[in-house]
């Protein structure tokens, strides 16, 4: 029988089931197999293959789009939306719509074909950092976008189309829902308390500690007390901070530390599950700094959505935090 | 390329492909299987194995939890939600939790386990949705209740763990986050314009008429001009009226008619897709009933939902609701 709990952000209603929790060999997952290894365009030394890359990190002395690389980000062969054109926004009897203007770009992890960020060195992890930063802060200066979602798709069931490691990045002309309800739950937080939602969050986690996963200098990884999907984990840098692109140096190299961390207990615990996750942050030029937190969302693909979800947005979780939380600590 | 378009209800921003947009034949989906027939609970003559019915349609003479019956509602063996105690909402820090008061019923829609809904007679989908309109009645009477919503999941992707034909209902004490959305939406356009949205929506689909899948004297069903998914279709009584339960009785036939018949060209189109579909109506006495108008979101389930859809609420969807409608339209 299931608990009603309510996220404090957005004011989402979950159900978590703490009587009977599911324990992780419950949630079955897909086996990963590697099928496109021979003829991958992200593998070293087919640079080629894939459109010319933006920036890279690379060795000194080597050219771009060839060998010698270990982070590329290079634009997405098959675009949601495209950067080329004015943005055009119009109506239709009661219905709006707007040209698909923005960015889609591909981060390549590694050039080992298998290695998941699991498996790669807190200083690989640290320049795939790097280049959400640096990415995020050159199309923050398109005057048309308005928000840069930096997010990964790990494992076919998560909707990874290709196996090799990449995360991507979509530069959008307009903020999206689920930022915009964050961004107007702080609001309300904040107006009534005066503190940030995201600050009181951290202090009741560091506070109860049943739900932290990892922990470092800069960073909380912790099991949301109303989570969405099982296992879900968040981490919230401790220091107050609206935008990522903000991040310090210390910072990205803790940052690289607790996401390979977490990601590996995941591995670990939940026999390498697909995932998703992604960053939210505040929109580009946003001016209430103070009202929200930039913070990263860790969703294992463990269970699949049915129609009372997609009809209540409502979520009914068969785990109970406080114990995937302490599976995810005290595994090794 | 991609064409952003926004929901008129709730200002949700998806982005359509309208260039190359996918065909039905690309979009895969998992042959059904039938493994559960010869131990199925829901299977006539094994009435006594579910928990005791709470209502049927039986054929004269017959006792409740035996043969004779076309329709039962019984309560969900492993409920989300339990329909005894009080309603005890409390804080714990920042978090507001509550017990999980509710009901929990199954709609087993016919005694023949390998029949779905597009399957049934006009004559069989009226007696389920007899029974939808009489539980959400009954429920609605309960004080503690603030919402009946009655969906459906068909196959194992779309979350269906019982693969004999069946609905369920969930009464909860609070009202849904998704349908807040829409009576804000709705609130936000009747206050500007005066007028209830789903109204001018109906206008301006059967003014433009390329995306009506069918329409009868009471209905029209049509894909929607800013789908989250392929293939999404909504029922819409073309009557203005908020709840679901004031139904007439002309209204239910028409209604069994077209949902079986969009159902039916769904399954020739897409090869019996697995799919969700929800009752979206006003919570229980809700007083501003000008403002809303219920409504069946039909959503085939044809993709997944990845990173980018999970971090905006955005949807990517890969195609044209016109040509959706078309296919669905011109099949016989």
């Amino acid at each position: 029988m299931g608990e009603l709990r309510r996220d404090p952000v957005v004011g989402r209603w979950v159900i978590v089931e703490t009587e009977h929790p599911d324990r992780p060999e419950n949630l079955t997952q897909e086996p990963h197999v590697f099928k496109q290894e021979g003829t991958c365009q992200f593998c070293y030394g087919r640079e080629a293959q894939t459109p010319p890359e933006i920036e890279a990190s690379r060795l000194q002395g080597t050219g771009a789009n060839a060998p010698g690389w270990k982070v590329r980000v290079i634009p997405n062969k098959f675009p949601a939306l495209t950067i080329e054109g004015q943005l055009e926004k119009r109506g239709v009897g009661i219905y709006d719509l707007s040209n698909g203007i923005g960015a889609h770009e591909v981060v390549i992890e590694t050039p080992e074909h298998r290695k998941g960020m699991a498996d790669l060195s807190d200083e690989e992890v640290l320049e795939v950092i790097r280049k959400y930063k640096s990415r995020t802060l050159a199309l923050s200066q398109d005057r048309r976008l308005k928000y840069v979602l930096i997010f990964k798709n790990y494992g076919e069931s998560a909707g990874a189309s290709l196996e090799h490691g990449h995360s991507q990045i979509i530069a959008l002309p307009m903020v999206p829902k689920y930022v915009l309800e964050e961004l107007e739950g702080a609001k309300h937080y904040f107006d009534y308390r005066g503190r940030c939602v995201f600050c009181d969050l951290l202090s009741q986690e560091l506070l109860e500690k049943t739900r932290i996963v990892v922990e470092n200098k800069n960073f909380l990884a912790f099991c949301p007390f109303a989570p969405r999907f099982p296992f879900e984990t968040w981490i919230v840098p401790k220091e107050h901070n609206a935008f990522f692109g903000d991040i310090s140096d210390e910072q990205q190299y803790h940052l690289a530390s607790i996401l390979k961390e977490t990601l590996r207990r995941c591995k670990l615990v939940l026999s390498d599950p697909a995932y998703n996750f992604f960053v939210h942050h505040a929109p580009i030029a946003y001016e209430h700094k103070e009202r929200f937190h930039w913070h990263i969302e860790i969703i294992p693909k463990l269970t699949s959505i049915a129609g009372f979800e997609w009809g209540t947005g409502f979520y009914v979780v068969s785990t109970d935090p406080d114990l995937t939380a302490k599976y995810l600590r005290e595994t090794k």
